[in-house]
């Protein structure tokens, strides 16, 4: 494996370029018996779709999806799921200095350090395009978590110097506006500075929270699979992705053990917590309180405002990328968020399945 | 696996428990012919060692380490390395409280709802000793990260409230003062708000740095295992850390592209980046720069002020946790941050020896 | 990963049905830099199409296949190549006893136990069109090695009960004849022996026979990753091989210490073997001599003569199996043990890549 | 990983050399709940050990195995279960020859070759000693099974050139003579022919065939991961292991489709199989017929009669061997056979958990 394959049960495996014939995703491990069809993907792949607001690429794509394999009448086979997205809008073109200059902010110099040479069409392997195939896989992995009661969101918390009024909060607002905010005021305020940003030909970046509600206890592995590990290696997976936190994250690093600490207490007989400084983990295992992490964006590297660089050949070259770009990819990577989260946690909670006798003899004993 | 075992060619898998008879790591994938013995590996583990300051915890552990397989007459092997440290404070004690209650902070209770019941001596499994397998075999991965010219140096930028002055900033002095801090006059002032959490029986946390220099470009693998995916996993298996970022993180995202992107330069002919914003990685390759990133350390969640808690049979408690504890782990947590990013770095820069078919050949071609 | 992804460092993931929209494999860790177009991975895939002599199914498929990703400019690029031989024979039909009934020797009833259905079509998953995507990737695997100057060369050494001369053996003629027989004589017998077994409604196996020539020694893994038992996976996970042996294998059981070891020696001053029985492997490791192993295939289990058997609805049938099957599949399996015999090979020389510090130097000394 | 490793969620990795401190092994993944304790795994390395019989090696060692993590007030955890046997019998000693030559049908030569030195005391890290820590981990794994009514019984069907006869078969036969053969009068004429062997200063070698009885249906994954396929990975990571067949194996080549079909067949209502030419799996995936395969054991290569070698200097060598060898490794190895079945199939057991969602629901509807 060369790093685009993830999750040791439910594996997910994406291939594909910007400007290739397609994006895909091979599933691997998908349990057998889970209703699907193309319409369960199609629609979390809309919601990555580009041109859906003026602060998103005006690319024209379909991003219309096929299932190749694995599905048969309605239902997975528990056999590899292959899915297709084609690409379309593959207008033959002049890529110009992108061909031979090294992009700021891009993997252009990284790939060719690397490989030798890179495919530079759209940024090739490393364009924002391969998430595709990760929307895919975690359209699957969101609908198995449904049917177990497992619910993922996740919404723009800031966009540039932007944040959310926590007491304003309101999750379904963040379905009713272009930057997917809790915070119907804070949108507002937010899409008056992307104008402001587009006016500048400059970009910005964003925070984006993610909650799993329905967790059950018991989720992660210890020591290097912990539910937070796999979490916060899914999101700075995400090209763009800077940072992450789960709970109070980077704030309980000035907090002390009397406030950070969440009391155990008793609700109807069942055990859970006062407060969730933690975010759903301890010790690297879900404790049945909802998982609330966040990560940061940073802002989209492609401006069209010059830049300086240095060209393949080794001169110093001024350049100004053309183009049809986000100002922001934050609206965009939100359900990229949802979907890596979908498929970490099921891939845990498949490999928990193993971790006690008890389970072993509800599916083995006769 | 289910969750001890780390690294795809270098791999390392921990083992023991806090109050067991000791603790240890197999390392499989060393490459033969590193010079190596045990002092090489002490050293390291001299650094989390307790006891070293007032700030931690008094247990009284040599940890000594012994390497029972894969090192032969001085060198490795290239079969697996087993490094053990036997425990010696092993006390019959009374674990009282902590065997029957679900101490707040701690892993107890979701170890009891993945496993059934648990090694509730010392915290078992999921007690920071565990980390003397990681160092272990961190200390290994060091060593031949610098035979190549790589060195990584983590240290303390922040102690609860406390944080250092960039202005200030000098590596050397982080190995001065009992807090690992680079600031000798942050130092200071975070021992005294140390005292005052330990008078008031509280603890605190804070941040730790880590810098990787000497990387060359080109090291980490595209979408899954980028560099900073890998790192960002690693780092947030450790227990307790909250949070990670890479470069300016999560500071990213208020910023603009044309602020965040790192320009392009020339020097004496070769290419290198006018500043480093990104951290070290471009498309999770690393670009030639310092790798740079950050952890937030939650506050030491064993306090011996009474906290409100449940009992494993269901009744409310309130707990009061006696014995040795750090009132800040940080300091120890430093070489363990240190180590993982050590073995997370090595493991990508074996991986990307068949990166191409240029490498493959100065390998085979006859 | 549920079965369909194999080797480590150069990963195959296979997906796709008989009668599904198509069969394809992700390829993986493809070192960057090799010359690659689509008539290098057809020239394989040619070898096992169906249609190609009366002993083999007349089903009329052009198993024409598309890079998807993963090539750019003639290139392997170092990211996924992607590959998909779409169906084009899948005419709408009556699966009529296929679909309710277990056919003996077939996958049916166990694809049902584990999944609690099947895709009936063609045998679905357990398909031997489920091996174009190992030949597609092995075709790959094969051109890497060839630059290496490593060959791989398999050919039939016995059809049903009629084996080869070993004093005739030509390799030459084993691509003269339909069956891949090593011999002409023993060809011809054997294809009056296959008409006999197509009179008689009956089909046969057979014996493959594959030598590397060119290997390095040192290659593999001590312990679980073995040389020969990555072979023997690759090899029993071939559907219908029922048995593997390296060397003299089963022969050697009955041989003596002072006979089976062979001696080392020395010609020009470098050293071999006298002897070959260990067949290239000591320890699991290449010994520099050719690697030899064989496979034994099981008579195909589709049969036009009627059987005996079970209902899914759990009643006692009599089943005749109409359509177009192999008599024997020994002739279309050869490059499939090829392939599989390549793409462990390639795997186990990059695994090799890291396995001591001179290598490493090499690579990466500044 | 470098090949230590074996298991994907029941993982074992072993470490140890032949006169190093100790041979161990660390198992990750045994679920929790399973009572365990030392002498669960003596019984069966006391199986394995030396000096059983003449005709096994009069090296003297206790073979004594102590748990150093993973157990729990007699129960495992669901963590690591670290196992270790110290050697003792280290005597300070003259290694002669076997430190500068490269001793035939061992594993000097292709170790030098791979890491470029090695551990020459006693083959290191290649010796027969290093499968205690497979039976260790076996012990466990054959124990869970165990509790589900799966059982694995393994023995010798011949001895050199003397086979056991089918018609006086009688498992419980096995454990009463020292070379674990199912037949009392081929017991008696394998002793006879070994005696000459000695005589000789040669050695011989053997087949071991393993049964597994009470295998539900259903386990094994389609494509790579079939049971057979594993089972011959794991049979051929056996040191001297040089074949592998499952059900008729190599005489199914020279069988026809209608002989070698298994008719289904009702018996009581449920399904079974009329005969079990296919060894209890179909299309990789057990079948619910007992599991029985067999492998091919090569002669010890360790004789003492003299023979021709080169040295490390590259000089032509006459090699006596001296010291304490097994003439035959077989009545040892029985048990080795069947650990490595015990942990393959429990592996797949596992992975077959989430195979489908009834089986998901079973853990964790609410």
């Amino acid at each position: 494996m060369a790093g685009s394959t993830y999750g040791k049960l439910f594996t997910v495996t994406t291939w594909g370029e910007s400007h290739g014939k397609g994006i895909g995703v091979v599933v691997d491990g998908c349990p057998a018996g889970l209703e699907l069809d193309e319409s369960d993907i199609q629609r979390y792949l809309d919601r990555r779709k580009p041109g859906q607001s003026r602060f998103t690429t005006q690319r024209n794509e379909a991003d219309a999806v096929q299932i190749l394999s694995g599905v048969f009448e309605g239902k997975t086979t528990g056999t590899p799921i292959s899915l297709v997205v084609f690409n379309t809008d593959q207008r033959s073109r002049d890529y110009g200095d992108i061909a031979t200059c090294y992009r700021p902010g891009h993997a252009d110099y990284t790939f060719d350090a690397k490989y030798g040479f890179r495919d530079y069409r759209g940024g090739g392997r490393s364009s924002g395009r391969e998430t595709i195939g990760r929307v895919a896989a975690g359209a699957i992995a969101a609908k198995l978590l449904q049917t177990l009661g497992i619910d993922i969101h996740a919404y723009a918390t800031a966009i540039g110097p932007v944040a959310i009024d926590r007491n304003a909060f309101d999750p379904a607002e963040s379905l009713n506006n272009p930057l997917g905010m809790p915070d119907a005021a804070a949108a507002t305020a937010a899409q008056e500075y992307l104008e402001e940003c587009i006016k500048n030909q400059d970009s910005c970046g964003g925070i984006i929270e993610c909650t799993i509600n329905g967790m059950p206890a018991g989720i992660g592995d210890p020591v290097f699979d912990k539910l937070d590990a796999n979490l916060a290696k899914a999101m700075l997976s995400i090209g763009s992705i800077k940072g992450f936190e789960i709970g109070d994250g980077f704030a309980a690093a000035t907090s002390t053990g009397s406030v950070n600490n969440d009391a155990f207490i008793l609700t109807d007989g069942s055990i859970s917590k006062a407060t969730n400084h933690a975010g759903g983990t301890l010790g690297g295992i879900s404790d049945g309180s909802p998982v609330v992490f966040r990560v940061a964006v940073k802002p989209t590297p492609s401006i069209s405002r010059p830049q300086q660089t240095v060209s393949q050949s080794g001169e110093a070259v001024d350049l100004s990328i053309k183009g049809r770009h986000d100002p922001i990819i934050v609206p965009r990577a939100i359900v990229v968020v949802e979907c890596m989260a979908a498929i970490t946690t099921l891939d845990l909670l498949l490999t928990n399945m193993s971790a006690n006798v008890e389970h072993i003899k509800k599916i083995y004993e006769r």
